[in-house]
């Protein structure tokens, strides 16, 4: 029985998040089976990158939208499952020896570490294919314009873009609109993909998108404004990667331009614009307010 | 003027083949066009591995395939791009030193040598992102179907699992049928996808995939044999590579399996299997059979 659906209030947060991490887990756990006659290895190293960690937040995100637009999560759930594998490949090929080489992620082995560097670069490489696989397991009203919005993301006017500029930056001094063009490229492409492309599996009235890629943008800076004010804050035990790290490889951060004090400031005010983004929708964003708020306020 | 519309004569093979590697290099320009505010090294080094040079067979055998179910090359063009695309990052991927270690390709250096491991990594990422927005450029009967296809040809159920699948051989015994798999997963897979896509932008009559299948299946492994041979037999000048990597790398081979007369005769075979699935589409098939023939009788 589904609890939610003969619920008369909404699920707390912390209920409604479990139950979607637990599902989006479900969906990536199916999408990445072993295929018969191709190396364990591969598959190993995909479930290994994808599955058992991570906050979730672009899935959040997605099944987030969908809400705002009557989209019900089945429907929701191969976007979900798209932007997610998306992500992991990017991790994984982040970490590659000649990008960050990292050797700590989500507190286990970096994929490189625990599989080769072959493998690895692999594993990514299949991952970003399944996910346009899986993104059309999704009953779409404009298949075509998902894919190009899924695949503009990920490019090189999306997150492959920004990685480019944040590899070539490494260094070097960097204004404070080169680097919100850095993550808004790096990160924010595929936050912003995925909170469109959650809202096209419904009913999506007009002005939605304009409205969403608003709060997108403002959201996604403030994830990483958050994530550079943790960087410096935080702990190896509690993020589950390396802390300080951006500092040791000199990457210009927020923290770094505008200090740590305005840092936050600067994480309220896009958490304002973010929350005035989704004013017209009332009620029917309240996933999305939350997310917001869980993302900007969270301490790891 | 377009000449060929006009022509009561179809124009020789070698004209028809120039004619469109002309035009996908045109296409191909147009998608891998500078991005504002992106660096220039990434966009740089995605021309550099895709742009003036390889034979463009899988976008020859998608324009052929469009032949034959009456698709004009101006509808094929995304399709034919997109297969490209997947096929260059492909190559920049393989060539890293984590990979082939390879620093000569079509006669020039690989990327990873002209612009760093870092760049090329991310440039093979931005490439395959890349072709499936390219990919819904071309306006599809099924663009999910297409996207599916696209996808899984490049995955882990083909040309990904075919490159883990050789990765993992190198050096180890390997049975004439794994061989085989291992060549259908790598290089078969997309050829399969250029010429099923291919076929889907015009109008496919019942049976049509069923034949092309078989066709891209026997001329896809022709196509390895053929390698095979011209590694033993060529020399890194006429073939614009390293020549005779495969047994100084201790691959399995064709040649290494059955011997290079035997492995000559197979490919003769293939090739009358190839020619045997086009048997029902008459001339509609004659772009498909002269690219069989061509790629089949090559000398590089």
């Amino acid at each position: 029985m589904d609890l939610e659906a003969v619920a008369t209030v909404p699920l707390p947060f912390a209920a409604w998040t479990q139950s979607r991490q637990q599902r989006i887990e479900a969906v990536l756990d199916r999408a990445l089976a072993a295929v018969p006659g191709i190396p364990a290895e591969l598959t190993d190293a995909m479930r290994y990158a994808t599955l058992g960690g991570g906050k979730r937040v672009r899935p959040l995100l997605a099944y987030a939208a969908g809400e705002l637009t009557q989209a019900g999560p089945d429907a929701v759930d191969g976007v979900a499952a798209a932007v997610e594998m998306i992500h992991a490949y990017s991790l994984v090929h982040d970490d590659l020896p000649c990008m960050d080489d990292d050797v700590l992620r989500r507190g286990k082995p970096t994929c490189h570490v625990a599989y080769g560097e072959a493998i690895a670069l692999l594993a990514g490489d299949a991952l970003q294919a399944q996910a346009f696989a899986v993104l059309q397991t999704t009953r779409l009203a404009d298949p075509a314009g998902a894919c190009r919005l899924l695949a503009q993301a990920a490019g090189p006017a999306g997150m492959a873009g920004g990685q480019a500029l944040d590899l070539l930056h490494v260094g070097k001094a960097m204004t404070l609109p080169a680097l919100e063009t850095m993550h808004r490229l790096k990160t924010g492409a595929l936050i912003r993909a995925a909170i469109l492309l959650g809202a096209q599996c419904g009913r999506a009235a007009h002005g939605t998108e304009a409205a969403l890629a608003t709060f997108a943008r403002s959201m996604g800076l403030a994830f990483q404004v958050v994530d550079d004010v943790l960087d410096v804050e935080g702990s190896a035990a509690s993020l589950g990667k390396t802390a300080g790290k951006d500092a040791a490889s000199r990457k210009p951060t927020y923290v770094s331009l505008l200090g740590l004090a305005a840092a936050k400031a600067h994480a309220q005010a896009l958490r304002e614009e973010a929350r005035a983004a989704l004013a017209p929708f009332g009620a029917r964003a309240r996933r999305l307010h939350e997310i917001a708020d869980w993302i900007i306020c969270r301490d790891r």
